[in-house]
């Protein structure tokens, strides 16, 4: 027997404000980061993982990560990685903690992280990249990784169930063809609201000359200037490649239809997060306003239980699920498995600091053992901090290539996490000088 | 000018769950805590403020509150108290930690805490409890107070400028006459999941005999239980004493539906949080499948958005608002006008530790200035812990008696905050010494 022995956490930020990438129209000045955990058992394995953040309040996901950590420290490992569905009930159900959420925000996100280092560690011993180990999992064993709580009206063990089998014909093939061929991307890359015309259609041609078809736009500045973005796009790029269009929940519903419909002549793909995603009656009237252009939604949904309405509400046309939002590689197989249930494409969120590394495996799974297409699916490609990651995501043809390294592709170079440790890395401690030199120069 | 020159913040928790005050079906050892805060102006004015949790997890509300606060630091409270809309949008909206939320979870009540705690020192100037300072304010700055932002298709500024103007009228007699009457209770002291029936139907006559005519009990643990427990109540009370009955969040849609229907012949005035608060549509169902019970929900409810929701689509009878589930008292006002907006009675949710000091400020500025009425309206009483406040409530003839020192009722006496200091106050050390015997012994 090995217990659980400790849990690191670490909290890394990266200064992108100083640059406009990442910009939208309402997080103007991100600083990518991760709350950073490290599960070390007692043999010597390890577990990784992160929960994504914009900066401030980073220090937050950690405290609640050491909180909930205790419900680790000390167990039998073997036991938890037998039953990962127990593991996440967990830690995601202590009967205090639970009032912080219940599962949403900090306390969730937190115990996420910790829940993907478990999966992490799982994978590691198994020897196979998470998406090739939860391709190989019997039916039974994901859906015992379920929480089917407050979602079984729309989706039960035993539909869940019947979609897996159903998936096992031909995923030796599928499996196959993703290490060949890997899985489509789109990428955000030439789109931030922070960057010029002339930058944006650069970057833009540039994507389109690698074989990206999808590309997507930040919009809600001020709808002229989206006018103008978009039709230059258009004269840029012709009307065979896709724009998807992002107003990172920036509007009212009635703005958001007014400003949609001001836009339509330029056929964007989809609109990503029209309004509040917390509004699934909001996000339906949008959609039936403003067909056929498309609604996304997801990377601030914070649990199933919203997937849910949002699907059974008719109020999406592509789910975006996120890696470090919700609690989990559990919720996220649950939202795999009710967008299959409506036939809801997942087009996942990623960016960020590491969350095209931990995302893919979610698409990867997906074709392999869920959907088993790949028709209007793109995992978000953006090319941000990917070095800092000790098996960076590649892309070749506008295509994810499959991961192949154990584990859940969370682990970051210690020296990446030492130099931007925030506020005392040798990074920051640099930033925090030219600023200094800025100020009195 | 005086600014703002400290933040200071205190990890309070009661070890209330050695008694079983407080169980119910989903929290089952809730140590009722107070993550608490003081802010401190250069002139020596103080604003109190406290956000309430079960326990584990109240030191992640405390660094996020502690987070929150730089952005207080230092500011000019004259300007922060001239324009409370501005400065609580300051405290929730800052461009990177709304990623942690965005409005839900530890972030969103931390920053209620601060924005409570700004209302108590604004109350304090004024001279006035917060109820009699909210009718006093002109309805211009109720509304310019609260932020509309993904609520204004059901309720816009000037709909709620209408529904304060017409609250004008009969203002000042209804003032009077919460002055000398007060406010109907209704009480949950005698309902928890871990009494015995005979300490149940005990405490529910003594209620009776003290004039309460709602009395809620806890159900969800099993159905024949439940059914048990609501016989002996009718039989001891009689068909006039109306019964509400609390799942906690226990249910899955079709489960609670079923359940439900077995306890109809009882009468159960509403049922309280049949589901997770953040199914809308679940919300919906049920109460369309258990009509003529009321739905009643809001402790969880996490904002002004969901709140928005649940009354567009029908799905609740009762509006339960929470005061530090929320962004504090601004968004309290939105709730309260959309409650108005829709017809729904609210009946906040109170207990734990200070909730009851202060909804109760709520519901009386409803009557004073928003509804006017007190129809099906009852602010919840458990009574517990209220001698740790300098104004603790009053009942009499079950009723809430209007409270009358100036501020929002946070205050906390010191010495109750250095005695139940988490860990390190004596009272926990008194709790960790007698543990220690017991183990020992």
């Amino acid at each position: 027997m090995t217990t659980i022995s400790a849990v690191e956490t670490q909290d890394v930020r990266f200064p992108t404000s100083l640059e406009l990438d990442g910009s939208d129209a309402v997080n103007v000045d991100p600083d990518y980061s991760a709350a950073y955990v490290r599960l070390i058992a007692e043999n010597g394995e390890e577990g990784h993982g992160l929960v994504f953040t914009l900066g401030r309040g980073n220090e937050v996901i950690i405290s609640a990560m050491q909180s909930c950590a205790q419900r680790l420290i000390g167990q039998d490992l073997d036991a938890l990685l037998g039953d990962l569905g127990a593991a996440s009930k967990r830690l995601i159900h202590d009967s205090q903690m639970r009032w912080l959420g219940p599962e949403k925000g900090v306390s969730h996100m937190a115990a996420g992280g910790l829940v993907n280092a478990l999966w992490d560690l799982a994978a590691r011993r198994a020897g196979l990249p998470l998406w090739r180990y939860l391709a190989q999992l019997p039916a039974e064993e994901i859906v015992a990784a379920i929480d089917f709580t407050h979602i079984s009206d729309a989706l039960s063990p035993d539909e869940a169930l019947e979609i897996l089998r159903a998936g096992e014909e031909g995923k030796a093939q599928r499996i196959e063809q993703l290490e060949a061929e890997g899985y489509p991307a789109y990428t955000t890359s030439p789109g931030w609201l922070g960057y010029s015309d002339e930058k944006m259609l650069r970057l833009s041609q540039q994507a389109v000359a690698e074989g990206f078809d999808l590309i997507k736009l930040k919009v809600g500045g001020d709808v002229e200037s989206d006018r103008r973005r978009l039709r230059l796009i258009r004269e840029a790029l012709g009307e065979d490649i896709k724009v998807a269009i992002d107003a990172n929940q920036r509007w009212d519903v009635p703005e958001a239809i007014e400003w949609l419909n001001q836009l339509q002549e330029y056929s964007p793909w989809w609109i990503e997060e029209p309004t509040s995603t917390d509004d699934i009656l909001g996000h339906a009237a949008i959609r039936q306003a403003i067909a056929p252009m498309k609604v996304a939604t997801g990377e601030a949904v914070h649990n199933r239980i919203i997937f849910k309405q949002l699907l059974q509400a008719g109020a999406i046309d592509i789910m975006q699920i996120d890696s470090t939002r919700v609690a989990g590689v559990n919720e996220n197989l649950a939202n795999l498995l009710l967008a299959k249930k409506f036939g809801v494409p997942v087009c996942p969120h990623a960016g960020g600091v590491g969350l095209c590394e931990l995302v893919q495996h979610f698409s990867f799974f997906d074709y392999a053992a869920v959907s088993g297409t790949q028709e209007n699916r793109y995992i978000e490609f953006v090319d941000h901090l990917h070095e800092h990651f000790t098996e960076p995501v590649v892309i070749r043809n506008a295509r994810y290539q499959a991961p192949q390294q154990p584990g859940t592709g969370a682990q970051m170079h210690a020296e990446s996490r030492t130099r931007w440790s925030f506020p005392h890395g040798e990074g920051w401690q640099q930033v925090a000088d030219r600023a200094a030199v800025t100020r009195t120069g």
